[in-house]
């Protein structure tokens, strides 16, 4: 039963790490000139300004609007302008366009942000006891919310920059990832009947549950991700003009793209180049390939002889080991090669593993009520899951039953490939 | 073990076969007229005589060529032209200029499929014992395969006379389809483990295999399709522009063509009327919806509060009827109500079923061996199952493992909906 | 003044010329299949059958409708199906779908043509006197609209045979062309104050009129049209690759379409060959150049140090030569060398010459009231000037005062290129 | 004869000039914030850093690099980067890819801008007597095109303000437009052989040369621009959908566009409302028209039963006016009624007049050599003279030959009606 005092104690905590998640976005901001703030480079991508003021109007949405009377709404068209994909919400400006908005400006915006950050603090402080359930709930989901834009943004200004001629570096004081060998063993999996998705206490969205009984067939996993010199393997074999390699949807879209590498590959003066947060650097053999999409994942599988992990094979084996790794903590902002050890590496942060698995609901799956049920549920279809964080991710904000989607052709996230083989009997 | 004999009458019945699957496409086409066979209204549709002379190239290109010797090829170019999408055949013309070709004529097609007819009754005549396993493989695909393409020529025909603003029917003389009200029940499903895929000595496709476990929840599905009248009903609660209803691509879809009912309803004179390959007809409330994508068919679900069935449920319960139904034997080609019964009614024929089941690889799947492996295996992306066959469908052609899948958006094949629902323990 | 006598040979005559140019038409058709007469290569083509009913349709809609009332409408759809543009009259199928129209089938379209050839004739016969000048003013611009279509008829065969993968030839037994060299030279065009324009009692379309006085600058034109070889020359002298040739819309154009030569120019073996109404011939060096856009003459004329005509120099320079040349009548239906001689060369015949005119109108003028004023005025933007005619164009429909007018970009007519040059003072 | 003296005059006048244009475009600069720097809303519109960087550059490209030996490149990369479409100088970083430059930063452009300045201050001052009259001349040409991106930068930043749906107004303080009602009257113009094209001793482009005679027919034209009063009747009598009004292209463009109005006009709340660069307000109905594109400047003239001007017509007509009227300086920044008198009024500023002439090539026209004769020859296709400068153009850089031109659908610049009319003989 929850006391007085819990409730306080939680509440002051609650305050605490509602203005660390906010802080820490502002801080990612640090690096950029005021001009960087409106770019958009491609409809995927958004404004690190846009992301600013967009996770600022969650909170005033779904937060200050339904449950603190007497607050103020910072400005009448910002809920037009920031709003993301909530139909529900009401109308919003179109997302192709949010790179064509130099007004509110970053001062403004971060005049929003301040608006809405004393009024979260005082509805946190202050709400009735009545309202606090549901405060709460929205309020973590707000948090992680947040988290993911976060992560979004490094991805985005990544691409925002890496798309200038000029190819300005995001910081220059970025850690070195490490870059040694480590062999590919096989780990076997569990075979037979296991359960995935989220159980107890902590918070997942809705999309990881229920916790549901799968039966997994038998399978190994490969205890580390693919490495750019592994793939340069497939890109000198031809791999991107052979058709028998891919999926037909991945071979059109190459077609139509000309893709011949991973997103931030550069071949200049015959050597590979890659392009990072840290600005451009020579390719490294041993860090693990990324920014490759589920098609290019694909086709190199198929191309080795194996296949990808499904996300229900990837769930019960990353039971194994700790959420543990390469996430944006460490200060690298790049994936790199693992420390050797025994068992599966690299299972958490570094890149974002595709799976085989199309992104869609688990049996008995209800979207939340509302239109905060929209956060996931309208998104399964189409989308392929991916599975463990990356190295642009807060570490508090990932879990082995997370569910990570995105479209078989994108690449400007930090996706990877982690391999798997069927076993026969 | 195999003697000489019992080869000798299994050539006998295999040239009965062929000539007959011949036959009945070229029947197929009977009410055509010349103009008829060269329109491609859409990217997806082909023309008739792209049929006729694919079907054809199948059995030349994978056949004839490599296992008769004295085979001379009909026309140089043919491969080219009638290569649908064997990448490791070979160059081809591009899809979507398929009606750009008034040559060769219907004439010369036909010229074509004799020329083929001969070769490869002589084949199956003649060809040695050694090769006689493979021929014997390949043309029970090739059969199979012409089956598909005969329910195409009918999706395909009906969309070119439903296109043109003059409405010619197909055929005056169709079989009436049945009309009458039965009442929606929910047969409760099999939970727990499970197997699905293809066992057993028949032909199946690849993607069929291999069985394997999986592993159901308490479910239900309703016993019969749903009907024009009950999707009247969203279509009148405004379903067409409640975004909370539809998945975020559909939605998206939706807006950038207008979609405001299945593909075939035509709102005139206040009466809704359904293009059918008997002609315009007033819209019938009892016959099942057909024409509608999955976004359709997922949207009505959610408006209903159900589900669409998983291709794993659907499979595990058409397992306790046979494979009988309104197929094209019937001579509708169109779907019909089904007559009141115990049980599941109408899995199979009528309508093809939207499954809730991206269209993905069974654990263990091996795609067949060279272009042959083309087939299904590379179009595991995207694309979401259906499942026991049509109005259209020869009844020879189905099976309780087939899977067949499009596009979500894809609505000219004769789609509709059976709901599902979760037990809840 | 005009007697009953006149009237009636007036009217016998007007019988016989519509009989014979109706007559043409299906002759023009004669060597098609059935399967041909459907096709559209492209949205500028259009299918023969369409133009078979488009200008019977012009005679049902501006003369047999609005002057002979016992007339019976042919079909209610047709006025849909075969208006090409004319607004005033009603809505219209689109343009780019004329292709998916298998029906109405070749011999209902032949049945509608007799249906509008017998009623024409008995409205030409009979039409009471009151309505006969306004009844032939528009049975004269029906005729001379219907040889446009001949034109049209022929340069869209052309290309629906020479996108066809099978090359097949419209004719095998024609004329060969004339293939010799003649030398270019120079001829003074009159300078200062002349007029152009239509006068006189032949037909002339509105656009040509009212005659008025322009004022020429100093100015010679070339004897005779530029030829393949000296196009070929401008190839091999990297033509298509050199941006400061070419107009900045013409070089963007270039770049989004690959050109790299005339339309029907094919590089086979390391030889070029030519797409002919005669099937696939070797490149003739001495034939003019053809099938050129507007960008690539004036590329060309840039690049050899020359400029296009405008349109008054060539009207008053072509006013010194008989309307005589390569027409449709020859026979050859393909441009041909002229046979040297004083004075200008293929000023009418072989192909239609670009001006450097923009297509406008002329001061003074007026379109026809109603729905024939939109033949030509509602075009007056964004087109360039071709004067001269073709030789797939009918002789009888050629004047100098005649106004072709297509977009810069166009090439499926028969194009062709005459130099000019500045004369300084 | 050039003495040491009148140089060194000269050359210090030059300085003056120079710094006076550049200083005038950074002050146009001013009210803006760091964020309106970097966008462009459609590829027509260029972001203001662009502008700023782009001129530099010109500077740089065709004075410094050639001239000024000691010259150092400011940038590498910036001659990529702000070549506009000097095909002959290299390669161009893509037109509609302007906007989603962060970097160069607007302090780093000023940086280039200043360097430049010094440079060019020094060739200006020190250049040798043998390179002065090159430079002279080159400079000139630099200066005017400073000032053609002056406007453009207004024109620009007045799209993107309006875009923005917050509506920022560029600045508050901004000359209230004179709208008051003056008559429209008729001005017999001159006919028969008159004179065009610019001659004498000024700056012009070569696009203005050489002076030539033209022929005038009998016409007379409109004493002032159309009102937006006057323009409104025309959509109220439903201008907007009626073809029979359009030129083909023009009602093809308005189908796919939904074009209703000009372009700023905005209908709120039953009150047409005018998006100016003070801000919205509400429509004045005895203010020109302005931001419309030929198109409708063409559409409204034929409802009027009107036409449009030829260019020779304006220009021999603008000769009786002085150049004088509502430009830049005026500080209106805005088009407004004339202030009543005899003969013709606002020929020059208010807004840019539509032509019916197409632009091109006067005859013996010759662009200048080199890169530099990129500037205007190159588009001398499928766009329309406008004439007269507009309430953005600076008044030193208009005069009666100007020749302005864009395509018939553009509406973003200051663009508007004057009417014309034939007089009967």
């Amino acid at each position: 039963m929850h006391t007085q005092q819990q409730s306080a104690s939680e509440r002051a905590e609650l305050i605490h790490s509602y203005q660390h998640v906010r802080v820490e976005t502002e801080q990612l901001c640090a690096p950029l000139a005021v001009e960087d703030f409106g770019i958009q480079t491609t409809v995927e991508v958004s404004p690190p300004k846009w992301h600013l003021a967009h996770v600022s109007w969650f909170f005033e949405t779904f937060l200050l609007k339904p449950f603190r009377r007497e607050y103020r709404e910072f400005h009448a068209q910002f809920g037009y302008l920031f709003n993301s994909y909530y139909q529900q919400v009401g109308t919003m400006h179109p997302r192709p366009e949010r790179g064509l908005l130099s007004r509110p400006t970053v001062a403004e915006v971060m005049d929003y942000r301040a608006h809405v950050d004393e009024a979260m603090c005082a509805l946190i402080d202050s709400a009735p006891a009545r309202d606090w359930p549901e405060i709460n709930r929205r309020l973590i989901i707000g948090l992680n919310h947040e988290q993911q834009h976060q992560e979004l943004l490094l991805t985005d200004i990544k691409h925002i920059f890496s798309y200038n001629p000029l190819l300005p570096a995001y910081r220059g004081d970025l850690q070195v990832p490490r870059n040694r060998p480590v062999s590919m063993r096989w780990i076997d999996g569990k075979q037979g009947q296991v359960e995935i998705g989220h159980q107890g206490a902590g918070f997942a969205y809705d999309n990881e549950m229920p916790r549901h009984t799968v039966w997994l067939q038998p399978h190994r996993l490969a205890n580390r991700l693919v490495t750019n010199g592994e793939y340069l393997e497939f890109i000198r074999d031809e791999g991107y003009t052979r058709p028998e390699l891919w999926l037909a949807d991945g071979w059109y879209h190459l077609q139509q793209t000309g893709w011949q590498a991973p997103l931030y590959w550069l071949h200049r003066d015959e050597q590979w180049m890659e392009k990072t947060l840290g600005g451009l650097r020579p390719l490294e053999l041993h860090l693990p390939v990324t920014h490759v999409s589920y098609y290019e994942a694909d086709a190199y599988a198929r191309w080795v002889g194996k296949r990808l992990p499904t996300e229900a094979e990837w769930e019960n084996a990353s039971n194994t080991v700790p959420v543990q790794g390469n996430f944006r903590t460490a200060d690298c902002l790049h994936p790199e090669s693992p420390i050797a050890a025994e068992g599966l590496l690299q299972m958490f942060g570094d890149c974002w593993e595709w799976t085989s698995s199309a992104y869609s609901a688990y049996p008995g799956y209800r979207a939340d009520a509302g239109a905060l049920g929209e956060y996931n549920g309208k998104f399964m279809c189409n989308q392929q899951v991916l599975r463990g964080g990356s190295c642009v991710t807060p570490q508090a904000h990932i879990r082995a039953s997370y569910r990570n989607f995105f479209y078989p052709q994108e690449r400007w996230q930090f996706m990877g490939v982690r391999l798997a083989e069927d076993v026969r009997g």
